[in-house]
């Protein structure tokens, strides 16, 4: 697929925006370690020159891994003269740098996860984890009152798309307690949902047609039964397990079916103010291959199982800003078409996922973990 | 082009809309025309089955444009039946069916266009009307204050999406006196808008490049100089009347160069309710050929001249319901992808324009009368 | 389709002919009726400039069909005063210009066909003949000795890919006595033609899974029953008819589950020099609309029912020289991957075919009016 | 690309090959290493199910390369216990493998070419060889008599389609001593080959336009200079050694720009009958890294150094017939819009090439050691 890239592409992409945005300006006379690595591991910054074709990552047989594995040593050698720096504008690179290598350690996850779930060996990944769902209770939906929250703006680190701190308005709402289950999409499935043009956006059912969709991404049908690949192999769909690996289309079209709607992203974050997160992280942060049983709380699930894909367009908040020079084109450029995911999933690094935190994906992707959180206006 | 149907398509699709959603319902023992008909010239309601493929409809050499007419006379006449109907379904489905004409009635021009435009022949579609472009004043920036404003809810005739009446929370901000004119565009050109990344969003350059798009749609340098085929054929470019033809992607390059941005939708409903609608409508309304020339008012050409561009995706209302039954795939169905245009065109039929309506189309799309306005936050 | 070109098109392109390889370089001082025809009715001869794209023919709604009448008057009025010519080169091409008109005739008939029988009205074009096959009789093969055999250079008119004569070695072979039926052919189908690889060549059984191929193009099942679109309409399917739009991969298909052979084009042009040629075509000649019964003669059917695939690869014959200048681009170019058909069709005009006439298309075209002969090699 | 494979997609399905058809049907109760290699690791044998798509081996990561050679131990070891059969159909079907590792041999160096040389880091893949091309002599054509000659049918082993031996008829034609030299070649870019329509078939033209051909496959410009890749490494164009990784389409434009053809395959055996086979082979042997210097003899360069693309069509030789069962599968069904290739390159295994062996790929296919002779009719 075109978007998913390789293992050592990431782990080379990760240094590479070190070397190109601290190295390259900090170290005076600093040498390349190779300066073809300029271009092969720009991942889409226009401002460091033409990128190489991301479908044809997968193809580069060289540098080896070997090789790539002495390119992060001799950049990380490099970078260590530069930690203690006070320069604020290097802090706050090397911050950036930190949390998009973060970022890339769960890409690195699902791309992998990719190859791995279209390969007909289904490859294990990783031993299984001892599970113990306790089984999903009825979902509930817990009432948030309409007026005015602040939204966005985090204290601590935050990616320039997540300011500045604003107001919304919103009318009364209320959000499920729980993600939709596997087995709560397989009533979906069986109640023909993918043969329904009435529940589907048009683009949503344009692809159920043109990639005959039927089944969210890792789920196979093996002589009647459904099975679903996960990090630890092909598994027996487990009923109790949130569903992932849906598109927004398919969240949409559940969501419809079930006579709700998707959350907007600022319900979310209202919502998610409210937790105690800590709290909840610490019940639902058991990192599962591939998602993760439910957690207690009021509301649970918020973070460390899946993304969940709200019904607002990725777009920039009132006053937005993006970072000076080619770093601008970290966030800013993608804000059309696409739509926000909300919380943090399974293999997003712990610390990486917060309130304010706006991931985005068209809304056909779904080699994420990507899943379904209910919403609806009130009075219904 | 796959979204441009030809005129005969259109006077078919148009005389269907009534004969599906309201003689097959209301006359009993109705007999259509010609069944197939149904097949032919349903244009995407999956609710009646499987439309004929939308791409394919230039292909359609019969039923010919005379046995179209006979089929828009009897459908006509069968409706004169029901037009004096006290029942309140019939009667909204009626306004519902002419709306849906007034549409057309543009839909028609513009594919016409399109399909003469790329034409080497260039034709003339009409004569040409006098112009006296008074010369562009310098554009000013109007300034409103933040604050909770009602959007949407019509008390006359709207569409679904324009429903229900809610209230938004909009910061400061200030929104262009007039449109952006050919010769302002021309700048944005000569400084190298089409090959600076920098200025567009991701999507936007990957269609520049891959489409080599390097001025609006109908522009043609002939010789060195700037024409634009307009429906009274290709003429030497105006450089005060309103740039028109831009896709969403040119305009927010544009705004970025200029260092402001796009309104919102709720922004610029929020600008226009202060306007004297009537009055601008008389100064603006003047249907020249592609384009018209500016209007008077504090705020001017917002209706009349070319559909504006918001930065806005085009989404539901809070507590937004569609219509009961296979209609209810008329609008909500394709709220993804897709950005919100505000005004209306000189293509529009005039009392089909109005403060809350909502056009919408992809950002890459151009082929509609779309021109640019800009916005600003305030303080900046 | 893109190789089908509209009516229009081609009473056009054929006048555009005659007013480019003709007028133009005879009549000094020659005035183009519109300079820009020059563009758009030229097919594919790069050396009178760049042609408008053969897709976008279609598209093209002006000139009107009035307006290509006058330029077909037009030209046709100045070629009278070259008519008389007695200058050999003028003559030469005056033929060549009629013998290309002669093709279009033809083609003009069958891009016609393509778009009614696409169109789900299934227009009529012409009303239906009487006919009365008299019922096929066993098919049997008459053998031809090997040795060689001389091969194409007609005396009166050829093309050029007919030149020069030269003779070739063949191997005993026998030829079907007539065409293949529909009949026959069904039950290829029916004995699982279409869902059995090892029948098919490589890039056959790709387009018939790519295009789901089922049956030849304008075969239509209708409630369980077997009809065909023909230019009189949608008919019941005649088993003793011949099959029809078969292509070239069907034809090598059906032959190697006969366990028989397409015959190569020599084969076919040794065995057609035995014929009675005149004899054949007073039986043949009846022009029916689709395809024709089968006519009298030892072998029958040669002429005036369809054309018949070989398996000979369209290519120059020894010492093949193409005509001097632009007019060079006639047929030479053409000589990568496509086969010989032999023979004329129902829609050929009676004049226009001969022994050594070498049709050619794509092995996976069947818009033509092409079908099946077979032959096998002696001893078998 | 969709035709190149990783090599550890060659080294898995040439062993497959031996599983599938030798040790399944000869071993009882053989088990397989793994059953899912029949699927993974099949090319495109139909009757051994449906093959893994082709242009999706390289997504492979598993099995691992430690696998794969467990794969080849195992399959190698089970394979001796069979070699000293004197069963004649296990004889032949274990030559028939072992020549079909030998192909595979060939192309995964090509593939593996194809790999590195579109890598911008231009891997090197082995040591420079020593390399004195003596410098070019002038190409001279040597004179052959028209007359039958007998084609294919060799005593030792040959492909199906290498049979029946029969007879064909020539006329006296002309064969080049010699091979198109990278100097000779780039005299026709510089003449602006690759720019003139007239010198192309319609196909090669298309491909041109199309995929932006401008030099043979791996040309490559830097700074003004012309360099060629080649298996060890990125070196300045030599102008005496052989073209290579030109496609069918630029042979047959660089033969019509000097005013000759390409042979047919039937004069390029006919030709090569008369060579002292063994002695060229002495000469050109020299297993240069991307192609090889001129040899001694009558006629040079026959093998050894580079395929030569004739006029040929890929077909069936009178009377031909595929091998039994599912090994038909080999070679007869790609007879189609191929053309077939002579010789032997540098990188085919040196008993591998005969005087009878018949090469064969589409004519836009450039990534084989493909280079250009030529051919004349005579008188001329």
């Amino acid at each position: 697929m075109d978007d998913a890239s390789p293992p050592k592409w990431h782990l080379a992409h990760t240094t590479w925006f070190f070397e190109t945005f601290i190295l390259k300006s900090e170290l005076s006379g600093y040498r390349s370690v190779d300066e073809r690595y300029e271009y092969l591991f720009n991942s889409y910054y226009n401002g460091v020159g033409n990128p190489f074709p991301r479908p044809k990552r997968g193809y580069l047989s060289r540098p080896t891994v070997a090789e790539v594995m002495d390119y992060r040593e001799s950049v990380d050698e490099q970078m260590e003269t530069l930690l203690g720096s006070e320069n604020p504008d290097v802090v706050s690179r090397v911050i950036l740098g930190l949390n998009h290598e973060q970022q890339h350690q769960e890409l690195l996850l699902t791309d992998l996860k990719y190859n791995f779930g279209n390969n007909p060996l289904y490859p294990v990944y990783r031993e299984r984890a001892e599970e113990n769902p306790a089984g999903s209770a009825d979902m509930t939906f817990v009432s948030f009152d309409g007026g005015i929250s602040a939204i966005g703006g985090p204290e601590g680190f935050g990616f320039d798309n997540e300011y500045p701190c604003h107001e919304v308005l919103l009318q009364p709402f209320a959000l499920a307690d729980r993600l939709v289950t596997n087995g709560e999409y397989l009533e979906f499935i069986q109640d023909g949902g993918y043969e329904r043009a009435e529940l589907w956006l048009s683009e949503g059912w344009a692809t159920v047609l043109d990639d005959a969709w039927s089944h969210p991404l890792y789920w196979r049908a093996v002589e009647g039964e459904w099975f679903e690949y996960r990090l630890d192999g092909l598994s027996r769909l487990d009923p109790h397990l949130p569903v992932v690996h849906a598109s927004a289309h398919e969240a949409f079209a559940y969501a419809t079916w079930k006579g709700v709607r998707l959350p907007t992203e600022f319900e979310w974050e209202r919502a998610a103010q409210d937790l105690d997160v800590e709290g909840t992280f610490v019940e639902s942060g058991r990192y599962h291959p591939g998602h993760c049983p439910e957690s207690g709380g009021l509301i649970r699930q918020m973070y460390g199982d899946v993304w969940q894909w709200t019904g607002s367009s990725y777009g920039p908040y009132p006053g937005y800003k993006t970072l000076p020079g080619t770093l601008g084109e970290y966030n800013g450029k993608f804000m059309s078409s696409q739509l926000v995911l909300r919380g943090a999933s399974c293999a997003t690094p712990r610390d990486h996922a917060r309130l304010t935190y706006r991931n985005f994906f068209y809304p056909a992707d779904r080699w994420q973990f990507s899943g379904i959180r209910l919403a609806k206006g009130l009075p219904e």
